[in-house]
């Protein structure tokens, strides 16, 4: 769907936001359909807001004439949360990028949605401070963006996800009106905590514009033990002993032997040759930390690890993380002709549960004969797998959305969730509706209340209706 | 407001929870009038379910018959979000007290709303672990009261609030509808995180009747530096000038002269005679909570303390506690005639801000005559107030009603929010819809969606309209 946007609705767009702050090109169009997921449709026009005012007068034009508007910010996200399926407007906020304030003795800053996660931590490093999250896209993913997804990264069981940092943000409704949502203190008990509702609502109740987020210090000390398993199963039950003694881990990073092989084939050969691995990192302070990587060590070992080892030098672990963030780009080199496609990718589940669900999900992949490999945080209980697909084959699709299902129903029946940090979006729309059943009433009702015209971000979460391989921005003729 | 309520419902309520599930007996109606607040009204019928589906077959009949539920749990709550001001049923969810699941592996428990805190905590502590935010009526109050009013206590600033442990929650929608919402996970980005809307919306979207809490290990030790002062203002610099080291404490309880003055009194003086005084705790590992004693010291000194005191020894703590938790009850005895009540008694700033706030407060003490004493969780920015009032004197409680309203203005307009944990009920409502103006229409739009027939705490929080002056328990004929 690219339609041309009537000409007076773009001259009245060009009046709030200037000649250079949007674009009805089609190649910027074109661009503007894709984040990372599998997805791609067309929006019919870009706009680069300036100012929270800019955003609500851009709101109002939309929600006269009833335009669909997606809201986006680096476009990191996997499961299709970011595309414009209904066409309309996309509001990229990267223009939004200023760090408005940091008070450090209130610990909170004031950033803008466009703002960059490692930008913002770079700032509060200086004081010795850390927004915790870490999502993998550190590098590029945004604010807003991690906020609408309450994204994290592998340190939640220690740190928290982005919802446990957010004390308050400013948003645009879909009729216009501003919020200023939460607060500027450490706690609050006023009332309903609407911004803790926008957390994780991914676009579809109002555009974020600044967030007010709190912030923790930095550990004093690190350090990680790479421990080698024979199966996955002893691997995954490693974090749930340490939590037992109790240890918690700032994160245990698990991978199963084809995201070893995957990444070994790749980069020559950075980690043992095994069936399944973790890495264990321990921080705070020195002596304790010291005191529980041999803890850690001892843990490893009593739950079936074949090899441990322990380290706090720095180029040793940077060499392993390398290793763990190089797994979802070495998969698509395993099999020629073969790309690793985010299906499935972003489950969580009771951390104790873990051994089973990576039993599950390689049942799964057995029966379908599709290629997953498993790997993820999983201190988190957060497993991801990656499939490996022929993209043009409707065949393999096909199949790839049955093991889908699969996985999502073994995932729930084990109380996990078919995501952890990702975000629904379209890719794990469907099953999403299936696991939160009994919230979808009060779900539609809230979007309606909030949103009476459905324009922001619709037709996903709990408005999708049918398969997900549509609009897949793969050449698979069938699906295209 | 003492209805009689129809036989017809009551006998279909009967048929719900059986002959012993409910009294419409006088006494109890009117024992069930109250919370820790200053206001009473009797509800028409208290019902004590015992099960999830109990509440649900009583929001049925209830929303059939348009009859007002609060749902209540201790009942220590201090702005009045437990009084039914428009009668009919309260919900006593103190049967419904049952610990369902505790998780050490996975890292929380299951808990009935009807459970009282220490009696969580205690389980807990046998593997290691707690649910932190503590607040001063962890005796008595319920795990289902801490989410409706996002209550906590002097940890936030390091461990957080309620809302930061809530994974996930069952409650009874106004129709009867049972969600189950969030997950048994660490971490989830599926939707809508609608377990985290409930929390701080005092019964007024839902009944909550079970909760997933996430928690935390207990620190392996822990110390206190008790610095005094020669002026609130210094005292109240303590907090931000330790968080900029960085140095997150884990507790920081600010008094000023008229709370010193009436704990000694009634106490046999266990405080240093000073203007003000900060109790400052330290926790986490030994070697730690060592070195950051002496940091604690220091810092208090470079910001004004004329005298610190450092201990680890236990019973020194205690002692100061227990002086520290007098405050309210030794208030009262101060002035004879006096009562102390709770009116703005709740204030949270933004850390720097603290010693604005004491100022301001101050000031408005003496401008409308009114004793107002200062003390709380300085380390969160939140400070309680208590003023002494003749309660039969209508002259006292309009001063202090104008008091209120400064007081509230003066905290809103340094960055603050009227109440930090104990809730908006009745006493800030008012203000409440001040400082939350741009989130008032969202708020009501919500609460509409879930509850289109207004009977779930009706008439509180954004419903409030005029003085705070009516329903109050105190026998002030003018207001009674």
């Amino acid at each position: 769907m690219v339609n041309q946007m009537d000409t007076k609705i773009v001259e009245m767009i060009e009046k709030v936001v200037g000649k250079d702050g949007y674009s009805t090109k089609v190649a910027d169009r074109y661009a503007y359909g894709f984040d990372a997921s599998i997805f791609h449709n067309s929006p019919d026009i870009v706009i680069q807001p300036r100012s929270t005012e800019q955003v609500s007068e851009i709101m109002k034009i939309a929600n006269a004439e009833k335009i669909p508007v997606v809201p986006r910010g680096a476009g990191t996200g996997l499961c299709g949360s970011a595309v414009p399926i209904k066409g309309g407007i996309v509001l990229d906020m990267s223009r939004m990028n200023k760090i408005k304030e940091i008070s450090i003795g209130d610990m909170w800053c004031i950033v803008e949605a466009g703002c960059v996660y490692n930008d913002v931590n770079a700032a509060l490093g200086k004081y010795g401070f850390q927004f915790p999250p870490n999502p993998g896209s550190a590098e590029a993913c945004q604010i807003g963006g991690m906020v609408a997804a309450n994204a994290s990264g592998m340190r939640a069981v220690k740190y928290g996800a982005t919802r446990d940092f957010v004390l308050g943000l400013k948003f645009v409704k879909a009729d216009g009106e501003i919020v200023e949502s939460g607060t500027r203190t450490i706690k609050d008990s006023s009332g309903y905590q609407l911004a803790r509702l926008i957390v994780g609502s991914e676009g579809t109740l109002g555009v974020i514009t600044e967030v007010i987020l709190k912030f923790t210090t930095i550990p004093k000390a690190s350090a990680s033990v790479l421990a080698a398993f024979d199966s996955p199963e002893d691997a995954g039950r490693c974090v749930s002993a340490l939590i037992a003694r109790p240890l918690i881990p700032a994160s245990c990073e698990l991978m199963d032997r084809i995201s070893i092989e995957a990444v070994n084939a790749a980069q020559n050969n950075p980690l043992p040759d095994c069936v399944a691995l973790c890495m264990i990192e321990v921080d705070g302070e020195p002596e304790a930390v010291d005191r529980d990587l041999k803890i850690v060590e001892e843990v490893a070992k009593s739950v079936g690890a074949v090899q441990t080892i322990a380290t706090k030098d720095k180029a040793t672990i940077a060499k392993w993380t390398a290793a763990r963030k190089a797994v979802m780009i070495s998969l698509g080199a395993l099999k020629p002709g073969y790309t690793s496609v985010s299906l499935a990718d972003d489950m969580a589940v009771p951390v104790s549960k873990i051994p089973d669900a990576v039993k599950a999900y390689q049942a799964i992949s057995k029966k379908y004969d599709v290629v997953i490999a498993t790997y993820g945080h999983a201190a988190d209980g957060n497993l991801h797998t990656k499939m490996l697909l022929d993209p043009y084959s409707a065949d393999e699709w096909e199949r790839g959305e049955k093991a889908v299902n699969e996985i999502f129903d073994a995932t729930v029946a084990l109380g996990g969730t078919v995501t952890g940090e990702h975000g629904v979006g379209i890719s794990k729309a469907p099953d999403f509706q299936k696991e939160r059943r009994t919230e979808l009433g009060t779900i539609k009702a809230i979007k309606s209340a909030m949103d009476p015209n459905n324009i922001l971000n619709p037709g996903k979460m709990e408005q999708w209706e049918g398969s997900i391989l549509t609009h897949l921005r793969y050449p698979c003729k069938e699906y295209m």
